[in-house]
């Protein structure tokens, strides 16, 4: 019921304020190629960004959605809620962004392009990374008000750190991973449940259940050049952004790999690690990207980040849940909050660092954007404010979890009993036949009681 | 062998009739760009349309095949044919198009190029569609009879309903998903099964099976602004339909999840609609895509559709088998069929109230291409003939599917006996290991002749 | 550790020798537009190059990765291993291409940009096609020396084929497949293991491990088309290029499940053919896919190619196995290595079989390059040199293998005992649950022998 009403308020909203934008608009694409001569429709934005957007896309709803199928029988809930909340988040999105950031005050109106669409998954981003540390532990019901919530939080953070402080940040390390990573932690620690181990049976993975994710972790891995770059400015912006990202990611790989195997007996990997570790290279790029980090920053910052996230697995995840009392499924502490916050930092020190050596003069203006009222804005000046805006998402993340973890502790949500964490049984309609793998185990149990020989049973095991 | 002969034929027909088009072909591109005063060699439609066309490509082959892998033990049929059905198919379809499409009566020849391909990718859409609904039930080589076949009708349908009734259908609701739907009814009704539940034990989904389909499922869902965009007129034309694609497809999660959560005890969440209903509103945003129906029109067409959908799989697949005598194994009547005709219809109703006011009088004429001696053709007649369509296009499904149903029918096609529909086994060396589950049953079962005390183990079987 | 130390040096290397290129650089960029008046950001090569690179990027991470998921036991070293060579052997790549072929040396520096980055995926390929063939025997330290001394053997191939012979191969049918092929093939004769068959319990799939493998299988078949004409020229080469290989494709599934099919007792498909041949099309065009090979010459050819590769399936690997001592893992044989030397030799015959005619004047010779000091090379002699190449390619994959191989067969490696191949436990921290199914099995097998209170067969289970 929730999401019809939701969806006729959706309906009214997008009919009051949301139009297509003029390079989607059939009339007023037509006046915009008279009025600034473009000769071709090819010259559209739709061929330069689209392709971006469909990558993200991608990550998006296989990417977040299969990573987060793990969970040997919350694989349905994880793929399954992922798509449930990013449809519902990208909608509310278009809305959020486009009166704090596209909202035309002559017309009231708000237009959509590609470019608003790439913005709707990226904020839907943040709440998919929030849904992380939630993962198992809440209803759908809950989900809805977590995303309703976090996608409006998004926006305002949003808007005080790219428009009021002026911040770059392409790839969100701030405004997406900072703020999804603390504000998922935040309603965690406040949901914090003394008796979740009761269902510490189905917090793991299996075998083919790791590899549907690895499905998630690759999809986010390859594209995720197309994150950073899908709303950086034309030309070598976009070109770069690709390039670093690229480069951060499989320098993560490496050191993830090594610190796995370096921290288990006989050298063996985790499967963990190789799923979330090896992308945090492209989290701590988000901001910098865009950037004149150069190829060997960008391997250096991928380098450290797959120490400090694997590290992170290791042993401040343990730490949260002993001491903080704080319950992180997927660990996004360690995959997001944390990279997203030094790729904020990283990104202000790069910015401080800029010249016009390396960007030449116009190169400066061009990708710090210093017009307008910024017009005078030194790289050190820049640098201060990237810093802020990182703060501001992580505080944004935090306070704004924290309240919206309060509302969800009224007992009205029908969030999972204790010991019915990770089950995918309460909100699906499971298929019964793969049961049969467990009763074998039932039925050991229950000869345990009954001694019989099976010998028979062997030899209808070996014929089948 | 049939495959073998097939190709042969096919080279030879290649050999007479395809060859590459203007922008393919090195020397007669060099002439366009000469007479074309084209000045680089980026400006080959190939960058402008080959993004979309791989978004397609991926649709076709991954998207339709995964989606029907969620039978419990025919999923390498689920893919496996859907693969060779698909690989087949396009070649026909490059043939059966260009005869009706782009021959050059000059030369006598086709010229091909990546719109071609789309095209051909659209035209094996169809024939999927229609294995939907005979998943299971069916031999690869009535397959490539459905294959043969459906893409013929298709051809004819295509030029009666775009080239002779002058219809607008950018992303095939009419063409493509109303026409492949009742196809495969039809055919699915001729071949009606009155002993299909001797197999029932095999038609149903595992675990692992329905994640299977939901990649299926998420590629469909991400990439069908693509499928929508891919063949419209540059510029405005392909933006909008993706934006309107992208709104429409997030409208039918909502409504879906609300409809499927609503029609079980404890609000349960039913696999099978999220695989498919939430699929719905690309369908039938299918031909008004490209329309000025405007954001929330597009909200409002997927919400309705999710809606609808979930209706059909709760109630209209149940009755069809049940008084029709009509078994549809994926339920593409409510997927395809049904949202396809509904999504002609809207087209039909979009189009008769399209206004200069809203489109412009150049971008009135684009958008419905009222050129040539379609010069004078108003909105409304538009209208009147894009309703005509699609009772073309549900015609020829059926009547096009009871003939081929007929031919299938002849007791030379080696279909699977009643009790041996939806396995595997029939078609495929299926590997041994896997049935490391199933002894266990047969054992049970086996045994309950045998020891009467593991009855009770039989009995936990049934209750898990 | 070796990673890390590898990190290391990298970062130094990228330090020293690494710049962005003028497309990705800010400052040089607006030098090249001003230069070279260019009106408009999005003339930069990122816009025509970049969508292609993803679908390569894919096809190297989720189309390699998940082929090689299909034993039962060995998918997360399938998937995860190919993961680790891909990462760190693109960042290699980097630098030996770049020193290779497009070392600047007036500065001594290396510029990259999104071509570098298709160049370096591309380079990975081989290492990752030779994996194939190792799959499961090796240990991941020797895997990183196969890719070290694999990346470093491919650049020099690479720089003789392409700059001293000016060979054509857009596709890589030479410096890929057959390199990669024929590398892997010798590195695992030289490791021959006598006593192999002990793990061969593991040496197959299970229903869902093939339903993995196949993802990989597709994705690998949607995009081959953008592999082939990822680098090639742009205008007509790149779109010719696209269509040559998805007629190639589309011809060899058929006649793989052909032959398939006609092998078989029953008619029944067997999965590794579907998984593989299906794709030896692709491998075929690499050389002339940008050539006029005519589509009917692509349907050729990938007719020829479905029926030898599926055959090399059912004959030519047991024989290599029997009599030459040879375990290829994955066939790569008959995937990669034969396939890619007919490439090689089908490029030759239509590059010397190329005329004025077909091509026109100017089309000659920017299709293969007849410029500078190649500007009086006929078509013939060009033939000549492609044939010329493909030996190269291949005497460098047997002999640099055969020598990578003797390293390998140091005892410092850590690769699995003769029991313990195909085996993720070795390597990998395997989830218990999954067990689930085999504990039942051993417990079986235990009982034949001794018919006994079944409790400790729990006791088993829990211990497993």
């Amino acid at each position: 019921m929730a999401e019809v009403s939701d969806k006729i308020a959706m309906i009214v909203l997008f009919g009051v304020f949301i139009r297509y934008d003029e390079e989607s608009d059939t009339g007023r694409w037509l006046e915009l190629k008279k009025h600034e001569n473009i000769t071709s429709d090819v010259e559209n934005d739709f061929y330069f960004r689209y392709p971006s957007f469909q990558d993200v896309h991608v990550m998006i709803f296989v990417g977040f959605g299969f990573l987060m199928t793990f969970l040997k029988r919350y694989s349905f809930g994880g793929v399954g809620f992922n798509f449930l909340i990013a449809s519902f988040g990208l909608q509310w999105a278009l809305l959020m962004q486009g009166w704090f950031h596209s909202l035309d005050h002559t017309t009231g109106k708000i237009y959509i392009g590609v470019e608003s669409l790439i913005n709707a998954d990226f904020c839907c981003a943040g709440c998919l990374i929030a849904y992380g540390a939630l993962l198992g532990k809440v209803s759908p019901v809950q989900l809805m008000v977590v995303t309703l919530f976090g996608i409006t939080l998004f926006a305002v953070e949003e808007y005080i750190i790219l428009s009021l402080l002026h911040c770059r940040d392409a790839g969100g390390s701030m405004v997406i991973h900072a703020f999804g990573g603390y504000y998922g932690l935040a309603i965690s620690w406040v949901l914090y449940r003394p008796k979740l181990h009761q269902s510490s049976r189905l917090n793991g993975s299996v075998y083919h259940s790791d590899m549907f994710a690895m499905i998630g972790t690759l999809f986010l891995w390859m594209y995720w050049p197309s994150f950073n770059s899908a709303i950086t400015d034309h030309g070598d912006g976009q070109h770069r952004a690709a390039i670093n990202t690229y480069l951060a990611l499989a320098s993560s790989v490496l050191t993830t790999v090594a610190i796995s195997s370096m921290s288990k007996k006989k050298g063996k990997l985790d499967m963990v690690h190789i799923q979330n570790a090896t992308l945090a290279g492209g989290v701590a790029m988000g901001t910098s990207a865009e950037f004149m980090i150069t190829p060997y920053g960008s391997l250096i910052v991928g380098f450290a980040c797959g120490i400090i996230s694997t590290f992170g697995y290791l042993f401040v995840t343990p730490f949260f849940e002993k001491y903080l009392k704080l319950q992180d499924t997927c660990g996004v502490h360690n995959l997001h909050a944390l990279p997203g916050m030094l790729g904020g930092f990283i990104g202000a020190i790069v910015a401080a660092s800029a010249s016009e050596a390396v960007y030449s003069k116009e190169g400066l203006i061009n990708t710090f954007d210093f017009e307008g009222k910024f017009a005078n804005r030194t790289v050190g000046t820049q640098g201060g404010y990237q810093a802020a805006g990182t703060c501001v998402s992580i505080a944004f993340g935090i306070v704004g979890g924290a309240c919206v973890g309060l509302v969800l502790r009224l007992p009205i949500w029908g969030d999972p009993a204790d010991d019915n964490c990770f089950d995918d049984e309460v909100y699906w309609e499971v298929p019964e036949e793969e049961e049969s793998i467990h009763p074998i185990l039932e039925y050991n149990n229950h000869m345990v009681h009954k001694h019989q020989d099976i010998s028979e049973s062997n030899f209808s095991v070996e014929q089948s």
